[in-house]
């Protein structure tokens, strides 16, 4: 294969062209009561999906967001070959237990809440790469399954700063195909981890925003671009917090993205009726966003190109109780409108 | 690209060739003590490497094992081009504390102790497919931080069953590369998740075996091969109580492979006087045990093909509170000698 497929550092541009077919999303109350409750393809009105803990309730979304992508494309279990999956909880949890009965080859990935850009990334690697004409990404995040995982069980009732983010109770699962669609994949960045000194596991845009910063950074030198050659920038969950570091730390690399950058986390919630103070976040709050309100977008051709960048801190109850930081990771991809001539 | 590089339902084998360059390991004071001790490259003597924590301990033997395999290879950290990498602990600490420092753009994954063969395949897909000249693949585990994470803290001195595996402190870091080196990796079979209804924590072999079951037998099917054409089938972590267990089922399935069937959790550890019960389990374990072990032995020709198969018991102790069952993984990769003239 020509190395040709290689942009830059940390980039590919796949020769062979790679297809969003379709996506799914399955949310929780709190998000059906939001901005974009219209959008969303099941919400559910207890958090609980019918089910007897959160993680089991958490697993039950990425069930069904698979099962409803699969039921819209009008594909079964057999006709994807690999999944790439994750969650936020410890091993992987949500993941294992929802997607364990399609019984498809499944690679589990862990990049916190930007596991669906790194799946995404892989999964454009493995159709562009000749080994899958299909495979599901799926990613899934609850609110009380991640507050009991990596600050407080909701039951404690404790106060919540500001600065912090409210977990998104969702999932998105999409499927990405090498068969024409309205949406291709075009540009892959892939993030390092990024350590900014930041300790506060409450104020996860703070952690994130540097490795965003890096990651658009690196994209636009990779691709030999200007922030304007893209109708948005979206991140995944920086929140009001982490949008203004955001934008101030690109301003100081002389990288202008304030008429353009959006995030999912804001997107998602209004903060002030919903009191979710910083904004949503989650592995689950850009999967459901970018499928409920972006990609539509992307199919009319009202946007036609914008660069989807989840962001994910990376810590745990243990590194936080250790005293570490909390470093964090992005994950972008470009995604463009194709044309039917086309 | 070719579809051709698909093979079956499950695997792939790429048409352009994907080798290992080399790789080096980093253990404990218990795998020093052992059988292999003579094989690895670095040997701590107290398990903390010099940290404060368990967790932390781990994260450094992550960074010691990419630094040893830089300095073999005689290669930077701007010379790879992605990190795939994972442990045991919850949201991966181990390996975003330790591999940072690299700044290569990183593939945070999740497979258990199947983490490495997870890893590999990515790594594989990655390079055949024309993404990158070079990757890293790096696992680990440490028996003091995943005692803590999935059972009881080693400092409450739980008795441990029979069946019991002993969590391999260990860590292991390859390059893969495109360029020719002795052996090729020259086939990959993806596992699905299988659940078999074990519910015991301590007897993770028992978890694990069905899935390896399953891998081996889809791999047979997906390659058209018989046992005997390869020199080797290597499963992960199984332990003597997996093992048999392995041996049945693929019976029961009209396979024999007990004639060549090993465990790199049998082979790391001498059970009988170190005390380790059905033998090394973890992401580290298949790490060190294929790299002091199986390589060599690759590179000299001894072995002209292999299937490695790491297998990964998906729980964590939440899912165990909660009184799952405990589902099992499994990656297989086949690894060949090449002849220099090849």
């Amino acid at each position: 294969m020509e190395q040709s497929q290689q942009k830059g550092r940390a980039s590919i541009a796949p020769a062979q062209p790679v297809y969003i077919k379709d996506a799914a999303t399955v949310v929780g109350k709190m998000e059906g009561e939001g901005p974009l409750a219209e959008y969303f393809d099941m919400i559910c009105d207890t958090d609980k999906f019918g089910e007897e803990t959160w993680e089991a309730a958490e697993s039950r979304m990425q069930r069904e967001a698979a099962a409803l992508v699969l039921g819209k494309t009008d594909l079964g279990a057999a006709d994807i070959r690999y999944i790439f999956a994750g969650d936020l909880l410890g091993q992987n949890i949500a993941t294992s237990f929802g997607l364990m009965d399609y019984e498809i080859p499944l690679f589990g990935l862990y990049g916190a809440c930007s596991t669906l850009g790194e799946g995404m990334s892989l999964a454009t690697m493995c159709l562009a790469g000749g080994f899958a004409k299909r495979a599901m990404v799926v990613t899934s995040s609850h609110f009380a399954s991640a507050e009991k995982n990596f600050r407080f069980p909701v039951e404690y009732a404790n106060q919540r700063p500001l600065s912090a983010t409210w977990t998104v109770t969702g999932s998105g699962a999409y499927i990405l195909t090498t068969e024409q669609t309205a949406v291709r994949i075009t540009g892959v960045t892939t993030g390092k981890i990024m350590d900014y000194g930041v300790r506060d596991a409450q104020n996860m845009g703070a952690a994130m925003a540097p490795a965003a910063m890096d990651l658009i950074k690196t994209h636009l030198q990779d691709f030999g671009r200007k922030p304007t050659e893209y109708d948005r920038i979206v991140t995944g969950d920086l929140g009001t917090v982490g949008q203004e570091i955001l934008i101030r730390l690109l301003q100081e690399e002389g990288i202008d993205i304030s008429d353009r950058h959006e995030d999912c986390g804001i997107r998602i919630f209004d903060s002030e009726a919903q009191g979710t103070q910083a904004g949503g976040s989650g592995c689950g709050c850009s999967a459901v966003t970018l499928a409920a309100w972006y990609l539509p977008r992307l199919i009319s051709g009202e946007y036609r190109r914008i660069l989807f960048v989840p962001t994910g801190a990376l810590l745990s109850q243990v590194s936080f109780n250790e005293g570490q930081n909390v470093p964090g990771i992005a994950h972008g991809i470009v995604l463009e409108h194709v044309d039917e001539e086309a």
